[in-house]
């Protein structure tokens, strides 16, 4: 659909369209930052997906090197690597950069770009001073109004026509989507008490430049309190949530994955009844979501691996009735449901696509350390 | 296409048909011995693929449960196993069931399918001789010269049209994949000198069984001797190489994967190009393989990792000139290529079916211990 | 010393002896439960322990077999099992049956033996109402008072002379660590308010029987809920803290290793120099407790890799200003500090040996999943 | 025994002295290199050494800093890394530098200390032109004579006395292990034919200073060639057993461990009997040596598990009689027995002291990638 406006209401004639015709239109699409894990995430999912053709991947490091060299499940995909700073024109810019890069190109992608989808922080609070205090202030501010948070269980009614899309972190995506429904329930509010949640994640979330404390010698079958407090993702739960979570992330030994364990201690007694209520409520018609909670055989909660190289989540939880306490556990893939995924899930919903497009792989069985 | 004919012909003018017309045409499919590994990404493969319906999954142990209780990644998939012995009508019956099951109800299977395709090792070798030297004997050798093997790069030609499918062993099938463009160059023959294949696999070969030899605590980081010489693959590699090799099986920490290191010494020396050229007239018009060798990068040589859950086989190779030695390795995921998946793709073949049809997941990156 | 009296004044007055003579006196000792993890871990102390001489370890199921078979690590202890209704005269008999055997066979034990160290939950539990309340009630409660809880870092003062000693909970052991400190600074207490312990675990926990769940291909790369709520180990902490904790237990992909992380919420503020002095008041002068918190390099906080193998035992904490949370984090390896080690140390401070005495071992790096 | 003489003689009549009385004389040692895994694990071996004192360890990169803020294991030992251009005098200087450092500062070792054990590369080989053709050359191509290499299994009756020590290859050592009492025996020797040897190792004999291939992410899960031909250890493998072998690397998912499968065809045949006669003379006597072979339970075959952290080698075969070929196996830890173990046993042996002191502990179970 290159060249074609991308407003919500043509994305939807387009949507109507391709159900009547047997054409399908594409949207060209390019990655800036395609040599990382979540830019390799992208790739792979663009470069399956019925809708979006990739037309270019920027790296500075690995210029003009077949992108399959960096990813080696990408090798069939001809396409190469070229310079960040020749940006050609696409229908949708996705960019995986380290933080602070996209704030200060985001009128660059403008020029090249009708939607862009950042998969940094840089567009993930809602405002100014939450920069200031999280990060190093912000270089656009003027942006972040307009930018829409980009998980579609929480805020799916903002996305169509969206042209700045924020994707959420992988560990705050885990607890949102743990959270959410007893935020809605009313189970869970500003006024409960100590909320805690406890993360584990893969080894994929320290990205791909390595270093000491990321090498296999010194982190297999770690459990390693990395944030044992302050971690980022904190801000955004509070912004999305308006929940101050006590919030603690371990590293284990897996590579991808995100488990978020949430210990809740509701001010008025709750039932499994109302909780099941509440979990169904919020997710029987989410195309992604799965409750997972009790149950029979070898995989009674969610689990990371359960939803390995998915766009799945995976929620459940239990009851302790000695202290009133709710355990909430919510397992993603960090690179897909934690990034990549949401954010052609967010752009399937901007765009007016079917929601699940390019995101069909259901996982495997067994697997490993996915 | 449940009740139409099955042969090669009507098949490749359905799939032309398919393409001529919108409307898909589908064949029913059933899975006996459900839970198993293999059963599993059968069922995971069958579920995703546009020609092929699953109107049956068996499981003596889980009759009536759910297959996504099994199988975590299915549990999106609305079926339940049913009863072994009430087996339903359809086109096409694959069996994941232990060695010895199939010779035995193999006329059962025939009165309920115009196609079996068999993944145990009852049917994949020729002659019943052999299963007299290297298994127990057969129950059924009348069948053995009806079956196909069903690695189409070694015996595509002869898949169009047949009904008993042959799966072969995820181990062999590494080594031919491996070796075979060395035969069909002539650089390799019964005459060569040693044939070493060194193989490390996966703990996802021993089956859902458990056991104590394969309980995670004595099975994580192990590089084990579990079949240090006379492992029944020898006989395939054999029966379709024409070649006795020296066969060694190592269990390494890993759950997905096979990979095979070939230590061939040709007789007349041979060139790196001399290589290129035969692996590349073997394989470059493989859908599914692909020659890794050399270049730059972390992947430079084929490793199971990066074909974990696809259909995809890596072959490469190096010269050791000191002793005239070519090293050939080779990487499978033992459950989809070495199984499951060369099922699927055999049966494309035999239906004139797009042979990727089903097959098209490409892996993951990163991805851990797969 | 076999023969001699083993109370604490006599084991005292030995301990004297041997640093003022060359000779070294041995105490016979027995493990009853050879084949188990936790039995080949006090074989392994044992069999290296200055003052002990193994002279039976007791398996049913391989009775006759060597040491080594079941325990490669011991294969050049010269030692084969032996009946366990045949049980030899030692000083010190120790118990790593499953729970329940020890409860049963307890007047036996005495019969052949001075000292009985029991490893399981049998007589951990100071009164036998918390039996019928978390286990299936007690055989034997005439015993319970008899009996002292192990963990010397906690109850020190009460075993010297102790003929029945009841080895902890690792998962119990690895939270009283951590949080025994704050209870003796006032820090936390009955009053407290939530008290959150998310805990660890390696596959070791499951003990050597295998299953299913814990069979590698299964096991691998999980962060498995495994006791979302009501695990045993909390009548433990309760009983020895005096405080009723949340208390959730995750399986992750490690072997040995047992990791709490207490997310604790004090009345009134408390400063991380508070938090230094408690702790070091605590352990500064414990052989086997460290306190890693903060600090550069790779290994910050601990991690049960740190101390595998070891009877080590770390412990370190964050403070979270924003929401007054104080966050502990605890490592042990399961097997050693969490069981094995413990009882060793346990019947050292007993028998009036050094506490180091066959502890010495202080761990590998780098190592993987220990 | 600082200060004294060094000579076997010397030490001998110490090792008796140290028998007859209670007082126990201490070498002065240095470890050159401290930051690095062999550095590291030397400095574990030597500080439990009951003959051996540490006064120095240096490093460059983390001078000041104490040796526990890089080995979280040694952190009770008090010592802080200096600068390694200040080395002081000691009995024994350990050098665990990369290869190519000692060769240009061998002078300088000798100026402070008596005994020089080096870890590297930089004196394995017996002649400057096996440096020229295997490495860059040689800088003091003049110690190579006088260097013993330290294998004691190989080369015990050259050690006593020596005051350079080469310590072997860590892939070299575990295919030495393997072949030499086939060598002994006279079933392998320079004419007879190919033999393979097919080695997995850790991620450890990558060393401490990371990159993107030995990342958690990329180097989890994997079986990786890396080195299909021309690996280095070759060149000491032809030195010492006189055998061109065909040698490939690969790299799988463990931290600690070599692995060695040889696949040898014997010009005449051998029988089981004649290998077990073989393998015991060869190692019946050595204090490191197990043959495992068959037999029952999980652990048949040597395995870098059951050696993890130990200065044990293992080795086992088989017979494949279709083919006439023996498959040995051959188990070490790289670090121990491949690395610093090694040459402290080979001090040991030089120094007159009992063989195993310092090296005694025996490797756990279970224990997952050690």
């Amino acid at each position: 659909m290159s060249g074609a406006g991308t407003g919500a209401a043509d994305a939807a004639a387009v949507g109507a369209d391709a159900e009547a015709e047997t054409a399908v239109e594409t949207y060209t699409t390019s990655v800036v930052g395609g040599t990382g894990f979540t830019g390799g995430e992208l790739l792979r999912l663009l470069a399956g997906h019925p809708a979006f053709e990739v037309v270019q991947a920027t790296s500075r490091s690995a210029d003009n090197m077949t992108v399959g060299r960096s990813h080696p499940n990408l090798r069939d995909l001809d396409l190469r690597f070229s310079d960040p700073d020749d940006l050609e024109s696409v229908d949708v810019l996705f960019s995986a950069t380290p933080h602070g890069v996209s704030m200060g190109r985001v009128d660059e992608y403008f020029d090249v770009a009708d939607t862009v989808v950042d998969l940094s922080a840089d567009f993930r609070l809602p405002e100014a001073a939450m920069y200031d205090e999280w990060y190093d202030g912000h270089a656009s501010p003027e942006y972040l109004e307009r930018a829409e948070y980009a998980l579609p269980e929480l805020n799916r009614e903002n996305l169509p026509g969206a042209d700045l899309i924020a994707g959420g972190g992988c560990n705050a995506t885990a607890t949102i989507l743990g959270l959410k429904p007893l935020v809605d329930a009313g189970v869970l509010g500003p006024e409960t008490g100590e909320v805690v949640v406890d993360v584990k994640v893969g080894s994929s979330e320290g990205g791909a430049g390595g270093g000491a404390a990321s090498s296999h010698p010194e982190r297999s079958g770690v459990v390693r309190p990395y944030a044992p407090t302050g971690h980022r993702h904190e801000a955004e739960i509070e912004a999305y949530l308006g929940l101050s979570v006590s919030f603690t992330v371990h590293a284990v030994d897996m590579v991808r994955g995100a488990s978020a364990t949430c210990h809740v201690f509701p001010d008025e007694p709750v039932s499994k009844a109302d909780l099941w209520t509440g979990y169904r409520g919020a997710y029987a018609d989410e195309p992604f979501m799965r409750i997972v909670s009790g149950g029979g055989g070898v995989y009674r909660y969610p689990e990371p691996k359960s939803v390995a190289g998915t766009n799945h989540g995976e929620v459940g939880f239990e009851l302790d009735p000695g202290n009133r306490r709710v355990v909430v556990f919510s397992a993603i893939d960090n690179m897909t449901k934690g990034s990549a995924g949401q954010a052609v899930h967010a752009a399937n919903v901007a765009l007016g696509l079917p929601e699940t497009a390019g995101l069909e792989f259901g996982g495997l069985h067994p697997v490993g350390s996915p």
